[in-house]
C-alpha cells in the first residue's frame, strides 16, 4: 500500500530510516498493521511489516499466514519460527539508525523482542500513522460504504424485531444476524440493545431485562465489512411515547441535524460539537449531553480524531466520522441518534441512511 | 479479587512495591486488567488498575464507566479527565521505588502516560500474570463452563444448518445466531465456517463459497461468556464421504482421543502433543498435523500455555486447554476435532460434550 506509507512518512516530525510496526497477541493487534499491508485476512499475531521512505514495505509473515498474506500489497518473507523471523528481520534492519515505531499499537513486550533486530534510535509515530489513517482512500471507503449500507438496511429492519418481553440479548442476537446475513464478517463491536432505564447508561452491555410497553429502545451496532467498521445509533418506543419522550427525540434530532450541518472540510470538530450542544442545552435536557458528539471510524471503532468540546480537529475531505448527539436521564431512559458521515469540501455525506423520524412501533 | 492478585504477587521473580495494569484503547485492551479487577462489564479504554502486594486493589476509572466499575471487587477510583487520573494515579504510587507491568498487554504510549505517574524502576511480569491467568479459578471455571455449554450444544445443531448451495458466510451467520440465542454475548473469536479444500486452510475466512456434496464442512467456534470463551471444532461431510474422508476422521478422531487419554496434572504438554501426534505420524497422514495440539483458553482465546512438540509445559490442575489435532490435505479438505478440557489431579474433565463420532449430513 505505497501511498499509504509515503503518507506515514510524510506525517512523521522527523526524517526516519524506516517505520516498523509489530502485533503481539489477540487482542493486542496494531490494526496499523493492517492498514500498511492492506490484508484482507489473516491475524498475524507477532508478525511485523517493515516500511520504508520510498513507500515499500515488507511484511513477515509466519508460514501458517502466508495465504492471507498474499492478499497485502506488500513484499512478503516468509518464516517458519521465530528465531528465524529474529534473524531476517535483523538483517533486514541492517544499517537503519533511527526507526519509527507506533506506539499506541505496539506493546512493551514486542519493543522488546525489536530489540533482537535492531539497536537504532526509536521515535514513536503513533500520531503519523493516526492522521494518516484518518484520511481515508478510495478503498476504505468502499469498505466503509458497504458497512454503513449494511447497517442501514438493517436499521430499517430494527422495529421489526421489536417483540414484547423478549430481552435486550435476544435483540442484539437478531441484530448480528442481520447484519452478517447482509455481508458483515461481524459486528464492528459489540452491539448495544438497551431497553427503558438502561438507555440511559451509554455503553450498557444487553441483558436479561425484557421489553415492556412504554420502553425507549436503543440500538447502537455496527457492522464490520472487510476489517473496517460502520457505527449507527437509532432509537425508538416501544408500544407508547410520553411527552417527554417525545420531546427529548425531538431534540435530539434537531442537534443532530445542526451537527451535520455545521460539518464541512476546513471546520473545526469543537464548533461542530457546539452547533449540536447548544441546541440540547439550551432546552429542558441542558447538560444531560454527556459524552463528544462523535469520532473518528475506520479499522477501529474508534479511529482516531474526535469532535467534542474544548478538543480542535480541522475536518478534512475524506474523513469518516460519526455525529451522536444523546440525551439520558439516569432512571428513566435516553435517547441517542447517530449516523456516520464522510467529510466533503463544501459539507458531508452521510453514509448511513436508515430512516430518523420518531417512530413509536 | 484479592486472591489472583496474591497469586500473580507470588508468581512475580522478584519483590515489587506495587503493579499496574493499564489499557489504552480497543482493540489494545490489557485482558489482565479484566482478570485482576473482574469487572463484568465496560470496556476502560486508558484506565488503569495498581495491584498491591496484600491483595488489594485500586480500579482508576473514568466517570463514564463507574457504574460498569461497581461490578469489580477492587477499591474504585473515579476521575473525569485524564490529566486528573494522572494526579490520582502520582498520589496513589508515591514511595513506589519498583512497580511491575504487564509488557505483554502493556501500550509503549501507556507506558509513556505512566511516566507521569511514577519514576519507579520497571520490571516486566507479564509472564507472572500469566501463570496466574493459567490456572482457572471458581468464578472462571463458571464461566468457561457456561461457555462451553453453549458451544456443545450449538456443536449439536450444526448438521440442521447445513444446506445445499449456502455460502460458508451464512454458515459462520447461523452458527453465531444460534450461541447468541443460547446466551453468549459473543462469538469468541471470529466463527470459521471451511467448505470442501477451504477445510485444509486451518484459519480460513469464511466466504462466498457454497456447500455442495462431498464436500467437507468444518467449524470453528466458541461462545463468549462473561468474558470467558470456548472454542471448539467439529468436522461433518455432506452428502457423502469418500473412504479418504472416513479415513482421515478416524485417524484425527483417534488421536484427538490418545491426546485426551495422556492428560492429566503433572504431565507434560509435549508429551500429550506427541501421544496425539504419533498416531497421525504413523498413519497414511505423516506430516500433515501441522500445528500444535492444544492451547489455554480464558479471558483471551489464545490465553497462555501450549501443548506443542519441543515445548515444556507442566499442566496442573484446573488449567483450561484445547485438544485439537487435525490432518490437512492442500487442495482437497481437512479434519479436526477440538475439545475444551479442564486438567484434574488424575486426568482431565472434557467441558464440550458435542457428539464427535463420524457424520455424514
Amino acid at each position: 500500500m505505497k501511498e499509504r506509507v509515503l503518507h506515514i512518512f510524510k506525517n512523521a516530525p522527523e526524517p526516519l530510516d524506516a517505520i516498523v510496526i509489530a502485533n503481539d497477541v489477540e487482542p493486542n493487534i496494531d490494526m496499523s498493521f493492517y492498514y500498511a499491508t492492506g490484508v484482507q485476512s489473516g491475524l498475524f499475531e507477532q508478525c511485523a511489516v517493515v516500511l520504508w521512505p520510498d513507500g515499500r514495505s515488507e511484511l513477515f509473515t509466519s508460514f501458517l499466514e502466508e495465504t492471507s498474506a498474499l492478499t497485502s500489497g506488500s513484499e512478503i518473507r516468509t518464516y517458519r519460527k521465530s528465531a528465524e523471523r529474529d534473524q531476517m528481520l535483523k538483517a533486514t534492519l541492517k544499517g537503519v539508525k533511527r526507526v519509527g515505531i507506533c506506539g499506541s499499537g505496539l506493546t512493551y513486550r514486542m519493543l522488546q523482542e525489536m530489540r533482537k533486530w535492531t539497536a537504532a534510535e526509536v521515535v514513536d509515530v503513533h500520531k503519523a500513522v493516526e492522521a494518516a489513517r484518518m484520511i481515508k482512500d478510495q478503498a476504505e471507503l468502499e469498505s466503509l460504504r458497504e458497512a454503513c449500507r449494511i447497517a442501514s438496511e438493517v436499521g430499517e429492519l430494527l422495529p421489526s424485531i421489536l417483540k414484547k418481553g423478549m430481552t435486550e440479548a435476544e435483540a442484539a442476537a437478531e441484530v448480528n444476524y442481520l447484519m452478517q446475513r447482509k455481508g458483515a464478517s461481524a459486528p464492528s463491536f459489540i452491539t448495544n440493545a438497551s431497553f427503558g432505564p438502561n438507555s440511559a447508561e451509554p455503553h450498557h452491555s444487553p441483558g436479561e431485562d425484557r421489553l415492556k410497553a412504554g420502553d425507549a429502545v436503543l440500538f447502537d451496532y455496527g457492522a464490520l465489512f472487510r476489517r473496517y467498521g460502520s457505527d449507527v445509533t437509532r432509537t425508538f418506543f416501544f408500544g407508547k411515547a410520553s411527552k417527554k419522550q417525545r420531546r427529548m427525540y425531538e431534540v435530539v434530532l434537531e442537534a443532530q441535524l445542526a451537527g451535520i450541518d455545521a460539518i464541512k472540510a476546513g471546520a473545526n470538530g469543537k464548533d461542530v460539537d457546539d452547533a449540536a450542544r447548544k441546541i440540547i442545552d439550551s432546552s429542558e435536557f441542558k447538560g444531560l449531553f454527556i459524552h463528544s458528539l462523535g469520532h473518528g471510524i475506520g479499522l477501529s471503532v474508534h479511529d482516531g480524531g474526535r469532535m467534542a468540546p474544548d478538543l480542535d480537529l480541522e475536518l478534512r475531505e475524506n474523513m469518516v466520522l460519526t455525529v451522536e448527539p444523546g440525551v439520558y436521564v439516569r432512571g428513566e431512559g435516553g435517547v441517542r441518534i447517530e449516523d456516520d458521515v464522510r467529510i466533503t469540501k463544501g459539507g458531508c455525506e452521510v453514509l448511513t441512511s436508515a430512516a430518523k423520524e420518531l417512530r413509536v412501533v
